[in-house]
């Protein structure tokens, strides 16, 4: 510190920045936030009450010195205060035409429990008397003293706000009122007495009736506040070093509230809902801030001040303007008409909602306020996503029961009457055309067609990679998982909450975005995804990202959303998921249990028409985007019932064959029984310890060539299907779970094999790829190996974050994950943001290596992380080919995309 | 090419050489292995039957010229068939003293499928007769004859041999005599007429009656037989080049079988089962090498020669000392003796048992024939692994009853009665003192005990790293596991084997050296480990490595076995195990299953005593050595019963409740249902998908301090007291499966706080250290901030490939690991030799990074690899510190790791 200037007024704003060099976080450090933004709207011209700011040095030599006014602060506290005294044309402590101050803490960043706020300092006895003579109004001059007092007593003394609470509830009772603006002037002047007696009382020192002792006092509370416990522990908690000191900011008041050419009230720059470029805002004619805050009177919109103070109006648009102009951001502004004069007591950025966000920012290019770069990186793109989700209103959401809070796995809000099963789902949804929301512990595969059919999914345990999570956020269905506090009794048929009942068919609203469970019908919003400004915004990400955005997508329908949603291609198609629906799931239960290798053949050749029409749609949709089709993946064992299903069922028919009438039902349930049992040996023959490392992926295309020849065959059929149609078709067969480069050339020999057979059956060339996932470790670390025998490669990061940190993630998620991540012992959760150290160490790797030996190798990642925005900046440092996720979440990528693109300039 | 030399006779081998520049390599790759062999000892002055080889370059003249013999070939064998008759004074096709000829083929590498031999090529009607008169031994000379006649057209013409025995066996029944050694003189010669017969028909043409024409097609059918289908196939399955040619070496026959002065043989420079510096071997007086390998008739030890011909047996004495100065190894030589003179027909260097090679290593060291580097590269680690298990005596096996082979997975022969449940096998090991093989379809932890009281275990499915294969190893019990053809039924206490049913108390002995299984009680035999020949081999181990060797042991047993094996350390102490046995799992169970928190830390507190002493007793045997304790490792379930058992047990109650006497007993019965459906519910609420990557390891740590708490001070606790008692104690505290670095810091604060408060307690300062696993990808990955936390490393091989490969070792092992590796899809099984492209990287990367921030990290290895040979060169290339293995493969690393330091010099 090498200076003897403690003070600047806030006209003094270009002074401060040269001593600090100029530069803006300088001036914050020097002035604190508060009094670097005074001093701002000062000198562009808006109409600020004069005041001046101590400094932040003035604080720290302050507290270095022991709590002793450095040489020459308080001398310039008193010729600043000259100054306003000058420029107001009122006198401190005068009484005539008195000059009463505000003083506030402000540090550079903002920051909760230092001292905040004490009005009307300068008023005292002599000075009330001279106010009420010039205001005629004892009512607010007494109102303003008793403020005075408790204000200081409170925050500068530190006496609790009970005693004088309590004063003025025993008024109120006298008085048989019930606010305190209905207080009698006789109230208020007893009020102030009984007032300075609790300071006596409590602080043991008479209210200082001189205006000097006061501002004093204050300045120096607030200066010692800086080393207040509460705001220790909270630079602690926040990371702020404790050298920075706060300043002290004294202002000239105004007031609202003393006649009806006064006013007070707070606007939006724009509309914070809708983003539309019109002032929005409330105020209160003949009032106080505070009487806005409390909402005893009902306020007026800002459009009523048009036609009141037409003038006003149009200097108030003007200083929006300005100061959005200066700010190149909306303005969230506090005002106050003191007499016919507009003063602007503070502004900020304001917050608002996704939609205005995006259109505010749109709008802001085509005014050339910001660039497009900005208003890019402006939108969040959590913001973006709202879009795309139908949302609860807040007034709806504020009347609801809150049943239970669990994980926001998949975003929006969903009504619908409680189902249990899957079947029962359906029916409703489909026969009844009722809303559904099925509710279950939890969900496997064969509960997918019930989910497909609800408007939205609950289940009581979890992760937020759990089946329910990845299936809901696939097909965009709200969800919330893991919502503990649900007892969900699936047989009883009823979910139990506290002492609280809900059964199949009770209405019930989940919110996706919060992982709040309502009880009842709540109501919805839906935001509109062809939003012209979102359209703009998603175009100018386009034109900015260089990482191309495809989607996750099963079905045709996926499909169809994920192009709408602007996705480049299909970067990950699941076969398997084909093989649930009902019609098929028979015949694939055939071709894993017959023991007949006939039997297996037919099965396998029963499942060709289904899976070539699969495809036939997906490429009609997809003309001229590549489409990576994943062949079959999960083990086995999940096409079949489960082993606790099928014990219990057989449990139940040896009960059943005990109390048969005749004995051809007992033949009946007898063959149902070895039905089962077979089934049962076959379960148990497929069993495996970690099936999560066990007889998946590619594993399952070695064992049984048969089946994947029979994907491949319907590609190829489909594509030369619709080739003849006029479709660009651009297959990529991609083979899962490759740890060892012999498994993909195995398979990959004859696989490529199976579709030149097609091609030349059918007379057509198809431009198509082979390629593998690399989702197990030993694939990124070999990945130059794997190169030689796949053409495009794509990070199954699920899996591979499962593998590189041994976390099974169903099991973690609901297990030990929550402790560590709620103990800090992981700075994230690997499944929803990619892991750079060590994922991410191997994506490297995997990277460079598989380009050294194809410099030109298509990279991608199907995982989940391909929709998270922090995933994907890291994706593009990377040096990706494309992210590919859910089709919900391809505008929320393009964006994301663009962001990276920017940051990484 | 560039010679017109075709031919070299056996003392020209210099002239070979010569010509390919004096390489040993190239002078085989010119005259074959077989020629070059016999100018070798011919060059030594070893008595060899005169001959020539026609060269490899020859063969492939011809083969290329569309089998025509290169230019002056034919007269070079002429010139040097003159040479051998000049050499021996016999004619070839002369009916005077005539010279008979052998012809074989020879390639550089031994190769079936190729041509063998023909022998007596020189014999016709007239030359019969002379050497009848000349031998007066009619019988021997047409029953040469014949034999040529038969295998010239059996491998020069492609005769197949049925019509050649068809004849023989037809004379045999006329003449009533079961062997061709009791035929006539007239049979014979009605034979020989018969023979050519079949030539005549089946080839048609005459049996050549002229010598050199019989040569000539001879040579040719050797030249062709380079490129039969069998040789080309072999060629290819073995990655022999197909332009290498072979050789044709034609010999001068001499024959054991004229007189008692003649006779034939093999013979070993040293004892090929005790490595004794003898000769040993078998002759027959008057025989022919044929009669030899017959067994007709009884032969006589080589030492007989020593009484019948003294001179001759002090000759082949120094003959074998000659050869093996000269091949540097103990030879395997066959021999004849015509007339009184000794002539060597073949030497090769010799088969021997495991303790043979380890005598002959040293003895020659000793012998200052071979180097002590050179010794410890013949020994083969297998070898000394030999040393460390009874094995059957080959008697033994020949005529037992096979039952089933499975994976040989533990070597050493077990033999007992047999036991399905670790109960009965322990009652009968200890109560009744029978030896008992304990047979399980698989086995779990609670089938320790058991296991433990076993002589050996079988189990009928699980791999390579199942729990009864590495159990096994741990503790050095023979074991067979995965014997897929034994189909086990424990509860009906039956093995059945195809039609055959074994029953508990059969007798059964199994070969984990071999897999084999047989039925009954095999005899054994029991190798000396204090072997002083092995001891000596294994100190120079000692002195030529440079990389560890300590061992993984549990209990104090284990760890003297180790150390009297050579054990440097401990490696891994898995403290679970503790856990397991009788007294302390219902307290385990308690600790896991208590809803109370209580009981819980009174259960933790339960346990200390017992692990305290553990330690006690370790630490005790291990004094002056570092010892590495790994905090508990497996999932909790793993201390409960199973699912399965529990849901079993539960019926089973429920039917005994229907059928019970009197309601007290209803209510006994009813307790234990409660009691059984607590402990289910505590197993399901533990149930994991994949608990191999769920709550375990340092997870548990975090979960439950107070468990790895009470760990620590029990080291703690017993190091001190040992350190009263002047033992010289090392602890180092292992934390296991850190994936993320801050888990390994947070157990870490929390135990070393643990660990200072007990020295503190005990006012003794314990030299200890504490450290972590490698067995997930990203404690690999993020090495250098683990390092930060641990000040030693061991990698956990078994693990780590599990995750870098995305396969579960019991799945896999039992599954498609069997068709990877039986379609050589993978090299080799991971779980048994590490994978270097994979793991290996990661490992390496590991220490890189580790050692970049703590240069003198010691790192070890205690996965299974730890223990075998191929795993041990790399980890020694990789400059690990240690290598920790099962204290019965101590030996073994102790010699691999010597031979790893020489390959790597």
């Amino acid at each position: 510190m090498n200076t003897d200037k403690w003070v600047y007024a806030f006209d003094e704003i270009e002074a401060a920045e040269k001593y600090v060099g100029g530069d803006w976080e300088a001036v914050r450090g020097l002035l604190g936030g508060k009094g670097a933004n005074l001093g701002e709207m000062t000198r562009i011209g808006i109409p600020v009450p004069p005041g001046f700011t101590v400094t932040t040095e003035a604080c720290n030599a302050y507290l270095d010195a022991g709590e002793i006014f450095p040489a020459g602060m308080w001398d310039q506290v008193l010729a600043a205060l000259k100054g306003i005294e000058q420029r107001t044309g009122k006198t401190f402590g005068a009484v005539d035409n008195p000059l009463l101050v505000s003083c506030r803490s402000g540090a550079k960043f903002s920051m909760p429990g230092m001292m905040d706020t004490v009005l009307d300092i300068g008023l005292n006895a002599e000075v009330v008397e001279a106010m009420i003579t010039r205001t005629d109004d004892p009512h607010f001059v007494y109102d303003s003293f008793r403020r005075l007092i408790q204000m200081f007593g409170s925050v500068v003394l530190g006496i609790r706000d009970e005693p004088f609470e309590e004063v003025l509830a025993q008024h109120r009772e006298a008085g048989g009122v019930t606010s305190d603006t209905d207080l009698t002037v006789e109230d208020l002047q007893e009020i102030v007495v009984e007032f300075k007696e609790i300071v006596q009382r409590f602080a043991n020192i008479d209210f200082p009736s001189d205006p000097y002792e006061q501002l004093r006092m204050a300045t120096e509370a607030v200066f010692k506040s800086w080393n207040g416990k509460r705001a220790r522990d909270y630079r602690k908690a926040a990371h702020i070093p404790n050298d920075l000191g706060t300043g002290v900011n004294v202002q000239t008041m105004v007031f609202g509230n003393i006649g009806e050419d006064s006013a007070t009230g707070v606007a939006m720059s724009r509309n914070a809902t809708t983003g539309e470029n019109v002032l929005e805002g409330d105020f209160l004619a003949n009032a106080q801030g505070e009487d806005v805050v409390a909402g005893t009177r009902p306020t007026q919109p800002i459009e009523a001040l048009e036609a009141d103070m037409p003038t006003l109006y149009a200097e108030f648009q003007q200083i929006a303007r300005l100061l959005e102009h200066h700010y190149r951001d909306m303005q969230d502004m506090e005002f106050t008409i003191e007499d016919g004069k507009l003063w602007l007591l503070q502004t900020r950025d304001g917050k608002r909602t996704a939609q205005a966000a995006v259109r505010i920012a749109v709008d802001m290019v085509e005014e050339k306020l910001i660039s497009r770069e900005e208003a890019l990186r402006r939108v969040s793109p959590d913001q973006v996503d709202f879009f795309l989700h139908p949302q609860f209103s807040s007034a709806a959401k504020k009347t609801a029961t809150l049943l239970a809070t669990g994980l926001n796995v998949s975003p929006g809000a969903a009504v619908g009457v409680l189902a249990f099963t899957p079947g029962l789902a359906e029916r409703w949804a489909t026969d009844d055309q009722r809303p559904v929301v099925m509710a279950r512990p939890e969900t496997k595969p064969d509960d997918v067609h019930g989910m497909l059919a609800a408007k939205g999914i609950l289940t009581s345990s979890g992760g937020r990679t759990s089946h329910a999570a990845l299936v809901a956020r696939q097909f965009g269905k709200p969800a919330v998982v893991g919502a503990a506090a649900l007892d969900i009794d699936v047989n009883g048929r009823v979910m139990t909450i506290g002492d609280l009942e809900m059964h199949e068919g009770d209405w019930i609203s989940i919110d996706g975005t919060t992982g709040e469970v309502f009880a009842g019908q709540l109501d919805t919003i839906v935001p509109d995804i062809q939003d012209p400004y979102l359209v703009r915004l998603l175009e100018w990400a386009d034109e900015t990202r260089t990482l191309e955005v495809w989607a996750n997508a099963d079905y045709a329908a996926d499909a169809e959303r994920a192009r709408l949603n602007g996705a480049q291609g299909i970067g990950l198609c699941r076969t398997e998921h084909m093989f649930f629906e009902p019609k098929r799931l028979p015949i694939v239960q055939r071709m894993i249990t017959s023991p007949s290798a006939g039997e297996k053949r037919d099965a396998v050749d029963a499942l060709l028409p289904f899976q070539r029409e699969d495809f036939t749609e997906l490429f009609r949709v997809m003309d001229g985007l590549p489409v990576i089709i994943r062949l079959i993946d999960p083990p086995l064992h999940e096409f079949l019932p489960s082993y606790e299903e099928l014990t219990h069922d057989l449990t139940d028919l040896k009960i059943r064959i005990t109390s048969a009438r005749d004995l051809a039902e007992v033949d009946t349930l007898l063959e149902q029984v070895t039905e089962k049992t077979a089934m049962l040996e076959r379960v148990l023959a497929l069993h495996e310890a970690n099936p999560m490392l066990g007889t998946r992926g590619v594993r399952l295309g070695i064992l049984m060539p048969a089946l994947t020849r029979m994907q491949v065959r319907a590609i190829f059929e489909a594509a030369c299907k619709v080739t003849t149609e006029g479709v660009s078709v651009h297959p990529e067969v991609m083979i899962p779970l490759t740890s060892h480069v012999n498994e993909l050339a195995r398979q990959r020999e004859v696989l490529e094999a199976e579709a030149k057979l097609v091609m030349e059956e059918q007379g057509i060339d198809i431009e198509y790829k082979f390629g593998t996932m690399i989702e197990i470790p030993r694939a990124a670390l070999t990945a130059e190996a794997i190169a030689e025998h796949a053409e495009f490669l794509s990070f199954g990061t699920n899996d591979l974050t499962q593998t590189t940190y041994g976390i099974s993630r169903d099991d973690a998620e609901s297990g030990f994950l929550i402790d560590y991540l709620s103990e800090d012992i992981l700075p994230a959760n690997p499944f929803a943001t990619l892991d750079i150290d060590g994922v991410g160490k191997l994506m490297e790797m995997a990277i460079t290596a598989s380009r050294e030996r194809r410099p030109d190798m298509p990279i991608g990642i199907c995982g989940e992380h391909g929709g998270d925005p922090a995933s994907i900046e890291f994706c593009n440092a990377l040096g990706l080919s494309y992210v590919s996720c859910s089709p919900f979440r391809v505008p929320v990528a393009r964006l994301a995309a663009a962001q990276a693109a920017i940051a990484a300039r």
